[in-house]
């Protein structure tokens, strides 16, 4: 299944896309896809198709496919080629950082360049959405954990995160920071996670290729990991690092300014696109 | 007012505080301390007379006293001479990290060592509760946007925090490190958040002392702050940084071990008890 929220931020409603490419309505079936929804494994949308329902309004807005988010995650530096572009030795174990829940946007929404920023950068991810409970889980049943997949553009303030007294977290989780989706995708449509090709275009000239084949960690181990360090809770997300091709490992360093058109996606995940915008307020 | 939430874990219900220490329910009047009720500033408990609602059942145990809070952050070396004992140069500016929201429970409830750990440790801490959505705020106006304080003890595994590489939130979040409460106390109850004293006890003895007056960024700038790097909203929680007196500190380091029983106060927000126990899992 292909999960989605479309409709104005804080209105969404649960939608699935059917094999036309249009998105139906779900919400006669279940309220929202929210934690509920994603520990139940979508229990009430089995065997349903999708064409039996109404269409959503052509061209409704697409939200992030999860709602109220709980707990997200980062993982940094997860690909080897990425870490020599950030002048970093390749992590022995997880680097873990969070992005607050309040920067979650839709995939297509405007991406904002916080006040005072002058290093706005993109990340291309693959994002995993758990959809059940998770405390000390072995990597070989981490996977039972999760729901599905979704595409994440990590976007991070380089002086924020890397200038401004330590942790990450202060350049990750800045307004509009987040975007995710379009799709939850669940796993049953992926035959393997780990060989997934990814790319992002910064006014369609390509920046970031990759493909999940490089992690360092992959999705299980990601899962188990951060499972023996805290519980993992049915709506939380956890972004898996990106590929080379970042705008702070340009020589010289390349950012993103008011105008910008990102385009990104993930093969099997789709596809988002955000405006860069100037903070104005 | 000092609020809380009372009943089994998942099950609370709200309730309030009488003038003579009794706890009286207000589940007839609001369904939960959330992010509705935190937002209203509790409009519909003014004038309440507390001694007109039920009581809880005698001996109830207290769970965190906000429901579901969002974002969890946790501000780092925030006593000057705290940072000392850690090691630690004083802060140009606020070091920020976060806490996994699945670790908060009840002030009295059990703190578990997580499996695998050593290194186990205190903190004492008084907590900000965000009740008025907060975006680039200035100091001089970030209180209005606080809905009241309470304890947090930050429990942190040192180990994980700071030698499993890199950022800091691998061990502060681990199940059952996020004890909040007993009450969230409104700030007209606080003739002045920047002077109340706090200690915290390990089986009767003294290891922290200190006075929210030597904190190195006040709780006004420390809102002001975060506004800046994201949006706070409703029920978010902000805890701010820890006195002199954690086992890390000390020469040599101390740490706690299954029987330990943790006791903790600050000034007008009541007082904390846990016990600590191995992970039996």
């Amino acid at each position: 299944m292909k999960l989605v929220r479309f409709g104005e931020p804080g209105r969404e409603k649960p939608g699935i896309v059917a094999s036309d490419g249009t998105v139906r309505d779900l919400s006669g079936l279940i309220p929202d896809i929210d934690a509920d929804a994603l520990s139940s494994g979508f229990a009430k949308l089995r065997g349903l198709d999708p064409a039996s329902l109404p269409e959503a309004p052509a061209g409704a807005r697409l939200g992030c496919p999860v709602a109220r988010v709980g707990h997200f995650i980062a993982v940094g530096l997860n690909y080897a080629d990425h870490a020599a572009e950030a002048g970093q030795p390749i992590p022995a174990e997880p680097i873990l950082f969070s992005k607050a829940p309040s920067c979650i946007v839709g995939p297509n929404d405007d991406v904002i360049i916080p006040k005072g920023s002058s290093k706005t950068d993109w990340e291309i991810e693959i994002a995993i959405v758990i959809g059940r409970r998770a405390s000390y889980v072995a990597a070989n049943e981490a996977l039972d954990h999760v729901a599905g997949y979704t595409i994440c553009n990590d976007v991070s303030e380089r002086e924020f995160q890397l200038e401004r007294a330590g942790q990450w977290m202060k350049g990750k989780g800045c307004p509009t920071f987040g975007p995710l989706g379009p799709w939850l995708v669940t796993p049953d449509e992926i035959p393997d996670v780990q060989n997934l090709a990814m790319w992002l275009d910064v006014n369609g000239e390509r920046m970031q290729t990759g493909n999940t084949n490089t992690m360092i960690f992959d999705c299980a181990k990601i899962v188990s990991y951060c499972s023996h360090f805290m519980t993992l809770e049915p709506g939380d997300v956890i972004t898996t690092g990106t590929p080379p091709g970042v705008g702070l490992g340009m020589k010289p360093p390349r950012y993103l300014k008011p105008g910008d058109v990102m385009t990104l996606g993930i093969e099997r995940l789709g596809e988002q696109r955000q405006q860069v915008k100037a903070f104005a307020g």
